[in-house]
């Protein structure tokens, strides 16, 4: 029996649209359903509990909507909400950190792994946890690329200054050595040109939505927890901001045609007191 | 270019040959060569620290005849030795416990795992770890299960003290209401029929071989490291014991002819003395 529930995603804003992307282009049967928290981002500046407590009224809202699943496409909530989540919903959550930590394990041949996120993502130490686990012998080199996400949002993915924010933050991990490195964000996909002419051919790139949409297609198939694979899947937008702003900026991100957009409020009553 | 090296496994004794069996199936153009510690098992009433020191002497000898990869086809091996190894080897270090854990994770419903295995895995409560890295909302029931291993070794599969056991050990796991349960011992995949029947259709069970196979496959695709897709592959045995001895007890785990064993030393000289 096909399972017609739609899949969750959610981000603070439209970085989770490069995961959707990928989620659409690999499972053209399923329905999905992305909400964005624009009214409450960007989520790094708040504190944890703050982030906590967003990932679980946006969770409880979508499982509300009878989502099959949760998809975190967003390296910050994950990065401190996860486990939290994971306890409080009912349906599974796949996130962003685990499936491309084990990517990058199973690409490297030197055992030299380069991570590259916001700061809030590697002081949260997640990904270096995660590689250590899979395989205690690899290494892990963090660099935090704070100027990536307001360029890239500011629609800057030619510039000087993006080609040179990119080379700087790269230098550390080709003195390195890292064969393979992580790009721990959801808004880098719309540079991959530019890290990978960084980076040059012997580099391998794992990105987020590569392989967040690989391991919930694996996992929905293992489940059992997959729609007709003959038929066309929907997909829609919410948003706890404006419909408009999210529809133009977001365009850039989904790379598909991003229609209705609708206003949603996530927040718990006594969170709105 | 392909890469004609050996993948070497190894195990205490026989068990690990269930894995084998997969890879030699799923991987039939790779080369094996498989290494038993017939001469210091079982590991189970060994110390930490020797287990440790075995697995290291073990994957230096193997690696020092060229593999391109050790996979640790143990899972008491895997659950006390692994991160060592890992840091000891060049050569990147695929294990049993961790693609189970992940398998079960993506398989289950209900997110309740059941695990069956030896007492020293349970004990290291590696599983119980890994689960929860990976959805900290699954619970794992776990049952040590001591009858099986020394039933399993000396022939018997199908006897009613073989049935009798495994209804025992599968009934606290069924009134946990476990929907997936993880067989956490190289040797258990014998009594597949009869786990299956114990646990009915309803219950999913994840084995070790299947899924380090899968892993293995997978790590080598994505590192480059395949032989030729059109080759077929040669596989050979290594025993620290009585080459007589594992070969009449190696076939029946490994379910394809067992032809040649060599007897080697593994042990580094200031062990010996």
């Amino acid at each position: 029996m096909p399972d017609s529930r739609a899949v969750g995603v959610f981000d603070s804003g439209v970085g989770g649209l490069t995961v959707l992307h990928e989620c659409l282009v690999t499972m053209p049967n399923e329905d999905f359903v992305y909400l964005g928290d624009h009214a409450r981002l960007p989520y790094g500046p708040r504190t944890r509990d703050e982030v906590r407590r967003f990932a679980h009224e946006i969770g409880v809202y979508l499982e509300r909507q009878g989502v099959k699943m949760v998809v975190v496409a967003c390296n910050t909530a994950t990065s401190v909400a996860l486990p939290d989540l994971q306890e409080q919903l009912a349906v599974p959550v796949v996130s962003v950190i685990v499936p491309e930590a084990h990517a990058a394990v199973q690409v490297t041949r030197n055992r030299s792994i380069g991570l590259l996120a916001t700061e809030l993502t590697v002081a949260s130490g997640r990904y270096e946890q995660l590689v250590r686990t899979l395989d205690a012998g690899a290494r892990l080199t963090a660099v935090a690329c704070p100027k990536l996400v307001p360029l890239i949002e500011a629609g800057d993915t030619f510039s000087d200054e993006v080609t040179e924010a990119v080379r700087e933050y790269a230098d550390p991990l080709k003195a390195a050595g890292c064969d393979t490195v992580i790009l721990g964000c959801t808004h880098y996909p719309l540079l991959r040109p530019v890290f990978q002419r960084a980076f040059g051919r012997d580099v391998t790139l794992v990105f987020s939505a590569d392989e967040t949409a690989r391991e919930v297609a694996v996992t929905l198939a293992r489940k059992g927890f997959e729609n007709d694979a003959s038929r066309e899947g929907a997909y829609r937008f919410l948003t706890t901001g404006e419909p408009d702003a999210f529809r133009e900026l977001g365009e850039r991100f989904l790379q598909l045609p991003l229609a209705n957009v609708e206003h949603v409020e996530v927040r718990e009553l006594e969170a709105v007191a």
